[in-house]
């Protein structure tokens, strides 16, 4: 045997079965479970790898997914790219990475790129207008694309809510929401709009700003000085889109004599930690991103299309960590 | 034309040439550039896709790379997956990512679902031994794992030298250093060793600690006990093996009433930024983590296989980020 590779001939003659079944078994076409059992003996025995490549063109299957993120730097990114990637390991598939820096023509470019590389199915954390077609399964993280496209978020409406009620629970009577990032519609638009209906419900008044990516801090501090009476800040509580937003604002206003959160409460969204498990930056409403990447790679996957569903918003909870008075 | 997905004989046709010479231009192999003028245009203009399967059967080539690596959401190995990705998308390759979670058996299922999947090649920052065979080149991060492997990492010696230099220039006498990880060698050991060679060869007195993974943190606070006379630490500067024991470590010592870098100074090694691109953790050493990325991702592509180094180290340097006097 030695020198030649042990084709699926003799795995069939070594395990005792037809050819039709040794093939079904690589397939992952269903077989009686004994035959299973033998045929798994002998290829590991004669030392038989299935080739993928070959296995792939007969079953019309990659067994291979494409995850398209803006980058893998930033935290919330890389623990989504984390989970997808075990939630597929544990499936039986692989996973295969593009990072477009949210830039339209890579995002479009990495979509066609993924299409000629016939991959199983594709999951999408984009932030611009694509132009799809529906020969490649695709789950979207964040933002609606398409009739016939899925999307997985946290419930970002909820969470809005949360935030406005934790923050009037605490005491605060004057607030504000900052939220940066991509002027095109998202799910995640909806931070902003639980966290209203909230304020407008109970009476307490609400700035909503939206900081430009460029100047947006200059922004934020010129909304400080406006708001400043006597040295103190007549807003008390804010709440962020985004942690990274939280901690750079959390940051400003300590540059203004300001203490967090004695004089002004924070709370962002996403739950990230420090080196990806320790501290988190601030309070915040955490996304389920496990149960997200878990989530998207079941939809992706699941043999009856019939059903599924065009939104999948998935619960958020508040965890104190250090910007709020718990 | 619609209905029916154009072949690579209707490109040939449509560009006015043989249909050897499509196929050399969509397998990457030299032709005349006129020609490939040509029929890129005709595929573009019929819409046709390679399929990257049959591509691959007939080049022997994937134009897909592995990255094996510990997980995602330590910021070190986002940001090396991050510019792995992006070295390789430049040169027109794809990248599977494993996560191992330094796991000796997942590290090892990994490389022999690799070799399975056939790809073209493995990055791989792995902890344990392996069993490696030669018929998939292999670049190994941070770990010399065999004579035909070669390993790129940052001048780890190189960085403990100008750690221990500059804690010494910032006038600390007594100096400590402190590391966690892996028992098995790896080249990251040399950052205790450059820092030693320093301390030994200018007669600065320096402890030389390894915690372990459990309860290497009460370890140091005991260490730390032991060293304080008269309220005050002994010990003035700690060099510690990675940013995320540096910045445990700062913790630790402001709550024994320390203060960072008044009474003690920290100088880390990695030199990650929180979310990715803000401010540092720490006083670092910091690794050139997109030149270990291309530098991996040259070698491993690299049509000349006879004459690959078997290590190359790259140029460290250093940091202020607050918990030094500079």
């Amino acid at each position: 045997m030695k020198g030649t590779m042990p084709t699926m001939k003799d795995v069939a003659q070594e395990a005792g079965v037809a050819l039709g079944t040794v093939s079904k078994v690589f397939n992952g076409l269903p077989v009686g479970e004994r035959y299973r059992v033998k045929v798994e003996a002998a290829a590991k025995k004669l030392g038989y790898q299935v080739n993928q490549y070959a296995r792939g063109l007969r079953a019309g299957k990659t067994f291979t997914v494409a995850l398209i993120v803006p980058g893998l730097d930033h935290p919330f990114f890389a623990a989504l790219a984390q989970h997808t990637c075990t939630a597929l390991a544990q499936r039986g598939h692989r996973m295969l990475v593009y990072v477009t820096a949210s830039r339209p023509d890579i995002e479009q470019s990495c979509i066609n790129m993924v299409r000629q590389n016939k991959v199983d199915g594709i999951i999408g954390l984009t932030y611009n207008p694509l132009e799809l077609d529906e020969s490649v399964p695709f789950v979207s993280i964040d933002r609606v694309l398409g009739p016939n496209i899925p999307c997985v978020a946290a419930d970002n409406f909820g969470g809005g809510r949360a935030a406005a009620e934790k923050l009037i629970e605490l005491g605060c009577r004057r607030l504000a929401f900052f939220r940066t990032g991509s002027a095109s519609p998202s799910e995640t638009d909806r931070r902003g709009d639980g966290f209203e209906a909230v304020c407008q419900r109970q009476g307490i008044p609400c700035h909503s700003i939206r900081l430009q990516d460029g100047d947006g801090m200059n922004a934020f501090k010129e909304f400080i000085h406006e708001h400043m009476s006597g040295g103190r800040s007549e807003i008390d509580g804010i709440f962020c889109s985004t942690d990274l937003l939280a901690w750079r604002i959390q940051h400003l206003l300590a540059e203004e004599g300001l203490r967090v959160p004695e004089d002004v409460q924070i709370i962002g969204f996403d739950g990230v930690r420090r080196f990806g498990g320790e501290s988190l930056y601030c309070s915040t409403i955490v996304q389920p991103i496990q149960r997200m990447a878990e989530t998207s790679v079941d939809l992706l996957l699941s043999k009856d299309r019939s059903n599924i569903p065009a939104l999948v918003c998935l619960p958020v909870s508040y965890a104190p960590g250090g910007t709020t008075k718990e």
